[in-house]
């Protein structure tokens, strides 16, 4: 079914232009030799305007989850624009409980933008879903004039199955939970201010973008009486819990001395005047707990290799007010407000 | 679990700022005041990073279709961004024959975007929503600084459901079936260029933007041997029949005379210089049926009152170039080639 076209799409030296998003044979090349090699799976091969797929057998809901990728710069120290575009949707559908099936993608990409760029994001992303298990089935592709868009834009869309018995929701954190995360924050939201600021530290940090689809089967396997999982992205384990108290109508209090910061980490905040709580993770899982069982989801979380890190950070009481409190390593307790402003604009 | 802003949004004379897309504050404002008013459902109301919803009981698959959104200018002669990003992706998943299910919508807004405007475009997009009963489940936003996007592009996914026993794709066309359309081509295309070029026609070229899933229905409940469906958006019709001439492995006769297109828009194409056969439909069905059932099929789509204008335009027949022809006015014959280069950017 693949045509043969005059010239094969210059993947070296070659650039967007607006035909490429012209509906027409220009676009189907760039399908033909770019998105559908490197993406390649069967559903996509349908090469129709939707794709059909099977669900499990039994009982179950489904879990959908979108969003827009405008990550600046497009590459950053441990990875791009195209795995995070994967791991976030997946994360946002692995935190329901479900188990990530199917994704879509659909790109805006800036005319004069390199080919070889969007190659290279294409293969990242074809990686990111390969590892993970999780196809792209589905794409489009459209292009805007030079300086209405910014290189490339990526939203993804993630559908997955919950199985019947399975219920979270930000809604179900009580008085006397747990609150844990599976590592050091903050990594994803210095590696891109890193960058994009030209610092240089001795070790260079490194974003955490990772699928945690895996993690979370892990520890809801583990028996623990999970109630919410989040992964905290923008605004950061600060904003996240905040949303989460107010969704729950309850209290959190923190414990500074508990949250495990990498020092590059801590040292890139403290110099750019930065908070480490409001700093986006992108391969992170924060999970509410009940209390009794604290120390089994722990465990269930550093058993994991993506959850070495782990720690338990907290707890949920009642509190009218919903506050998030941390008691700072002085023995002062201070309030986590939620974000307010941007600290840190297209940090994915 | 609504919180209470020192200020509500000022929907009259606000502009979005990059705050709105930070995860903090303002974007829970934007979310809390703006988005789920307008949006509101039940599973947009769990207020999670994904949501969960039931599927029909009984066996089916899966299908699922993406779109960006870049259409320029937003609003045009009946429509704008906001319902055609429901239409296109309700439309993408309704041609597969599924019933279509939920939708996603991801934003990226551009910094100083009036919100006035953001409001009539998602008013829009939920007025669609509703009138098609397919809800928006869950969303994204993001903000990008001004001169890095075109004020709103919209990313919407659709999932659906096949119910077993229905096998549409453009693969399964074969000789001696009839290729039909369900009313006049090129109004989209040429509502928004009218738009653009500022022309002025007696009668305004209004775009045919709508969801087709109702026609779909009737269609396929009518027992007509079905083979593909197609809405011809970019690249219309006669791009549209290529790819699936490509993907069938077939050839395509169509008799131009027989092809429905509005007086204003021939008056429009002429002027411009533009072939309808390439201008988009954003609300037409294209049908590929066994050539005996032409005349059922024919029936069924005029039955719809979205259907009135249908017409039998072609046949297929075997052709090893899988060139589309069409035999014109002066009963010469002409290749009906891809569009090649882009002759309407940013149409939908």
């Amino acid at each position: 079914m693949k045509q043969n076209y005059i010239r094969p799409l210059d993947l070296k030296h070659g650039r967007v232009d607006m035909s490429h998003g012209s509906g027409g044979r220009a676009m189907a090349q760039l399908i033909d030799e770019l998105f559908a090699p490197l993406l390649g799976n069967d559903y996509l091969a349908q090469g129709n305007d939707g794709s059909v797929m099977p669900l499990p057998d039994g009982p179950g809901r489904l879990v959908m989850a979108t969003d827009a990728h405008v990550v600046s710069p497009l590459f950053f120290p441990g990875g791009d624009i195209g795995c995070l575009s994967v791991h976030g949707t997946i994360n946002d559908v692995a935190v329901m409980g479900a188990k990530p099936l199917y994704l879509s993608a659909s790109f805006i990409l800036e005319e004069g933008f390199a080919l070889a760029d969007l190659k290279r994001i294409v293969e990242s992303m074809a990686a990111a879903a390969k590892e993970a298990g999780v196809p792209v089935v589905t794409g489009d592709t459209k292009v805007v004039e030079q300086g209405k868009g910014d290189g490339v834009f990526i939203s993804t869309t993630g559908v997955g199955w919950l199985p019947a018995g399975i219920e979270l929701s930000g809604n179900r954190a009580a008085a006397g939970d747990a609150i844990l995360v599976s590592g050091p924050i903050g990594d994803h939201g210095m590696a891109i201010m890193s960058q994009r600021e030209s610092l240089a530290f001795e070790s260079p940090i490194v974003s955490d973008t990772a699928a945690l689809h895996g993690l979370v089967a892990d520890l809801l396997a583990s028996g623990v009486q999970v109630k919410v999982l989040r992964d905290p992205t923008r605004g950061g384990l600060g904003t996240t819990l905040n949303e989460i108290a107010r969704q729950s109508g309850v209290g959190m209090m923190l414990q500074e001395a508990r949250i495990p910061v990498q020092p590059a980490v801590a040292a890139a905040c403290e110099f750019l005047g930065l908070d480490p709580l409001y700093c986006a993770c992108e391969g992170r899982l924060i999970a509410i707990v009940a209390g009794e069982d604290k120390d089994k989801a722990l465990a269930a979380l550093q058993a994991h290799p993506q959850g070495t890190g782990a720690a338990i950070v907290g707890s949920v009481h009642e509190d009218p007010h919903h506050f998030v409190q941390m008691t700072t390593g002085f023995g002062g307790k201070r309030i986590v407000d939620w974000l307010t402003g941007e600290q840190l604009p297209r940090i994915c």
